[in-house]
């Protein structure tokens, strides 16, 4: 088989923007953060299907995938939240790197933890999007009947309850679910992403 | 804008398959797993180079992008080497489930961590490479210096001087890079690796 040379070898190690020109997008991280509730994971997963259909490949990172997976040894103090949050930021940082439009979904509550994040995956890759829906209306749909259990005092610091939510200090995107529709949101994100995300031919 | 329904909504998350499709390739972990100096990382670099060229998305996880990013909180004790192997595998699933053919090169020496790494990824999924190159080839060659610190007492429990390599019990290929050329092997590797990955059209 010597010197047959089918594949010809190159020792370099294959860079993001190769990957982009195969995918034809360039990779990002667009960050949800807002209260439980608030709508983060159903703009994400719409988001993601929107984009799907115009044919650019998206991975989402949620509560589904990453407490059930790498984050499962972690709980819920103080220096595991930012654990969480740290892991989360560096597995967003490999998709990007991979060139993937990358999702995430998840509370990240202050300023602090989504400057850990920012810091990780680099701002020029970070789209950050307030899901700024009025507590009242979180409350009132309680999907998963958390905030019941944290007025019962059966969640301590839960998030805009005992715990504060700091509104982020300047997002690339604000939305407000209680006044937009899926729709309208995933209009108004496209509008944001697909500039970014645009190879230019 | 109600109503103008640009982007038509579906609720469910979209599906390793979609991505699949996509992408025109089916996803999975290529894990190498050999001794230092083996030639793990020359072989997943080579891969991946080839598997580029024939238009496949990869991703390869090895020291440099995870020793100092998400697992940059970790020694390596006996606990923090299993925890180590666990983060890869978990990150490495999610790249699968993006449709991405996923290379890991670890020395990852035992069948237990192996098995933690197989059962998180699953074994549908998990192409074992096992790097067999001998010790006293790896010593030679000795690229990053850590044999002879090894062997000076330095490093404790290294790899085949004073801590096991078990080699893979039923590993899906097997390359012994002191015998055959990096070209060789990746003929090999594709060999193994495209009836895994090709998409049947």
């Amino acid at each position: 088989m010597k010197g047959t040379n089918i594949y010809p070898i190159f020792d370099k190690t294959v860079q993001r923007s190769e990957r982009e020109t195969l995918l034809r997008q360039k990779g990002c991280v667009v960050w949800f953060t807002g209260l439980s509730g608030s709508g983060k994971s159903t703009l994400a997963i719409a988001l993601e299907r929107a984009l799907l259909e115009k044919g650019y490949l998206c991975q989402l990172l949620d509560g589904d995938n990453i407490r059930s997976g790498i984050n499962n040894n972690l709980g819920f103090s103080e220096e595991d939240r930012k654990e969480n949050i740290r892991r989360i930021a560096e597995v967003a940082k490999l998709f990007v790197q991979c060139g993937v439009i990358t999702l995430t979904a998840f509370i990240s509550p202050t300023n602090e933890i989504r400057a850990l994040a920012t810091k990780i995956i680099g701002r020029e890759n970070f789209v950050e999007v307030f899901v700024d829906t009025p507590l009242d209306i979180c409350e009132l749909r309680d999907v998963k009947g958390l905030y019941k259990k944290a007025r019962a005092g059966e969640i301590k610091e839960f998030t805009g309850i005992s715990s504060p939510f700091e509104a982020p200090v300047d997002p690339d995107l604000t939305l407000d679910t209680s006044r937009l529709s899926v729709e309208e949101s995933v209009e108004l994100l496209m509008n944001t992403i697909l500039p970014k995300i645009k190879i230019k031919s």
